[in-house]
Formats: structure tokens, C-alpha cells, sequence
């Protein structure tokens, strides 16, 4: 933990994930509150920029996401969570963030 | 683009997968000049935090990532690039910069 750079507001991204099916469901933002939470908990929380407050990934929805795997770079600066949603992941109901291509090629 | 949600730094997390194996790279951050190179070119850029400049990824080691598909999430606030990398991503010769695993049951 102590090895990690959080930003000067104290958050570091992490990635999220499928550890089935190797999709990427999201990005979001800990602080060591909820790092500590992740790695000592079965569910993946955040720290939400918006809300300014710790944030239970799930608690509204009841889709939770349960952690299997926390990874970090090789510069500390980021985080990779390899885990199994109980749900979509996303507000807007799909399974994953990413549903919106924007390179044109699609 | 004029719909992504750049930050204060003008920049957006962008999240390197391997297009062919899931694999999750690295993560990099573009800022618009980074994102239309990426989007209008082969290659992958970047802007570098720590230099402060634009980021051709892999013209020092030669190792560079041919984009593929790019994709942004529900907030606009990151995108997801996926692609193939010609080489070991990571600085350290690692195919991957998430090589270390921070939750202890590995």
C-alpha cells in the first residue's frame, strides 16, 4: 500500500476486469480507504470524484463486483482488479462501460 | 471528441487491452492532440505526465502498439483502446505493466 502513488488528491485508477471473460467493465478511482476495503473485503469499492464519498460499487444497484485479483504497474500509479460482476456493471445497464466506439472503424 | 471529459490537466485515462489475448497493457493518458493522432494514425500516443510531452509509444524501444478499435465509456471520462502491441509493453520487458499482484493470494 505504502508503495503506491495515489495523486495529489489521493486517488489512483483502477481498472476492472472480467476475470472470465476478460472484458473490461470500468474505471474508477480508490483512495487507501477503499483499497483497503478491496483487498480485505469480497466487493470492489471506490472513491467517487462526484459524490466526494466512499463508494460501495453495488450498494444502490445490488449489482456488486466481487474481487478474485488486484494487480499493480510496474510505476505504481495504477491498478488492475480482475473480478466477477453480480450484474451489469454499468449505470445504464450494460455489462460494461465501454459500449460506445468512437474510432469510426466499427 | 468535443464530447469527452478531458480533466484539469486537459487529459483522459486511456486503458491498453490486447485485442487478441484480453490482456489489459498498460495505462497511459492521452490529451487531444495524443487522442487524434491515435484516432487518425496506426500507432497509440500518449502524453507523458512525467516529460510533459507527446508520447509516440515505442519509438525508443521500437515497440509500438497498433490501435485497433477505441472505445469510451458511459461518462466519457476514459477510453479503452484496443489493440496490438508489437512488443513487450512494459519498461521493464514485461508484456504486460501489470506484473506484480498486491493482494497477497496469488
Amino acid at each position: 500500500m505504502e508503495e503506491l502513488n495515489f495523486d495529489d488528491k489521493g486517488l489512483i485508477p483502477a481498472v476492472v476486469q472480467d476475470i472470465d471473460t476478460g472484458e473490461v467493465l470500468m474505471l474508477g478511482y480508490m483512495n487507501e480507504e477503499a483499497l483497503n476495503n478491496t483487498l480485505n473485503g469480497e466487493d470492489v469499492w471506490f472513491y467517487s470524484r462526484s459524490r466526494q464519498e466512499m463508494w460501495h460499487k453495488g450498494e444502490t444497484s445490488g449489482n456488486y463486483i466481487k474481487v478474485c485479483e488486484i494487480w499493480k504497474d510496474c510505476e505504481n500509479t495504477s491498478l488492475l482488479v480482475k473480478a466477477r460482476p453480480t450484474g451489469p456493471v454499468c449505470h445504464t445497464g450494460n455489462k460494461t462501460c465501454y459500449f460506445q466506439r468512437i474510432d469510426g472503424k466499427g
